[in-house]
């Protein structure tokens, strides 16, 4: 399974993702989920979630054209003119390999599934950020849901639900995805570490932060210790419940 | 849907479960449950989870006998002598009622789902919790294990993940409980409010609390606002992430 997290905030853009697989409990390996482009004129980031041998063939063919067949236009996500048209070629690449496999498909009994997040900024254009489904079609991140989740979600998701605000500056974003992940590790073997984080300022066409976040990392290490030992101290501090005798 | 939370403790049992279902987002209504009997020799509760049509048919037959055949020995939580033998008469209860709609079921694309947990003490017996399937067999509550959820579980398990243990006091546990509750109803529509709380304190064979607790409950509300509010400032003081400039 998968836990990934995208922030789509006035500031910016925040993207945390897990790199655990798994075919069943014998077969856990890591792989990244989250990929970038970055060549100047451009921050693009996409994190993936679903069956892997899907997600990676959609990622190959959105970042370098592979399998794109010679009569087909090559376009990238190095050479979209939008972030829209970037949700479409993503959206697109993810209906070409489902026909791709949808004969073996039916024979095996193989669940297609992919679940991808796609947030970024071209120069002179709006930064967006987009959740693009399984058959393709996408939806895209609004002021008054400045979150998108993918995988393993619902851990992790009361303490969005509580705090999350459009106007969460990102340095607190960063927090947030790094609790609500935390919440996930801990409730659920299929999600681990390491994360890996990026982090986008609007209008810069830069990556600002990119960080993989091990086990051993002290910062994740500190968020982990504190927020357990707040958590213990408030449901502490709580009054007692008034029905016992 | 549903959410159910039980803790088998050191001290005794707490149950507390919600009271929303639905069939649909314009079919939502409230039903108990939460059942208990307690006629002083025995206190044994259980909460159900699934199908209403299915849960409620299994504890009409383990409450009352309700559809037991002429043939068949008449046997409820009341007659029972064990806690094992209860979860052996509700696991069977669970294969009866499975058994005369599965031609329906088949036919009609219904999906069988039943999940129960079960509790209680029968004097001079061990105090015990089971957690029942929609096949019938079932599992035991353990020291290392002292909780069972059912229905929308995840929402609500990362908060017991870290601090849930045998000997937490039993008002405690209801503050767990409450702040478990508290999460899952936040992230999620299809649970709701009133919840239904059951105390049972080992070794005395009557119950030391039962509550609905409703939307202006004073102190569920202050435990929620106590609670978002300790959130809040914990989020708000953890150290700012190093990798920004």
């Amino acid at each position: 399974m998968t836990y990934c997290v995208g922030f789509c905030l006035q500031d910016g853009l925040v993207l945390l993702s897990d790199t655990r697989t798994n075919a069943g409990p014998d077969n856990i390996a890591n792989f990244g989920k989250l990929h970038v482009v970055a060549p100047g004129d451009r921050v693009i980031a996409m994190m993936t979630s679903g069956n892997l041998a899907v997600t990676q063939a959609v990622t190959a063919r959105v970042l370098e054209g592979a399998g794109i067949g010679a009569d087909e236009p090559f376009e990238t996500l190095m050479t979209v003119k939008s972030m829209y048209d970037a949700a479409q070629l993503v959206g697109d690449a993810v209906r070409k390999v489902f026909s791709s496999i949808a004969s073996g498909q039916t024979a095996q009994s193989f669940f297609f599934d992919a679940s991808i997040i796609l947030a970024g900024q071209i120069e002179g254009r709006r930064m967006r950020m987009f959740h693009i489904y399984s058959a393709g079609n996408f939806i895209e991140s609004m002021p008054e849901t400045p979150f998108f989740q993918i995988g393993e979600t619902k851990y992790g998701k009361p303490i969005l639900d509580r705090v999350a605000r459009y106007d969460t500056p990102l340095d607190d974003a960063v927090k947030l995805a790094l609790i609500s992940m935390d919440s996930t590790l801990r409730s659920n073997f299929s999600v681990g570490l390491p994360a890996d984080l990026l982090v986008y300022k609007r209008d810069t066409q830069r990556v600002a932060v990119h960080e993989r976040i091990s086990e051993d990392d002290s910062y994740f290490r500190t968020i982990r210790e504190n927020w357990s030992e707040a958590l213990r101290k408030a449901y502490r501090d709580l009054p007692a419940p008034p029905w016992f005798d």
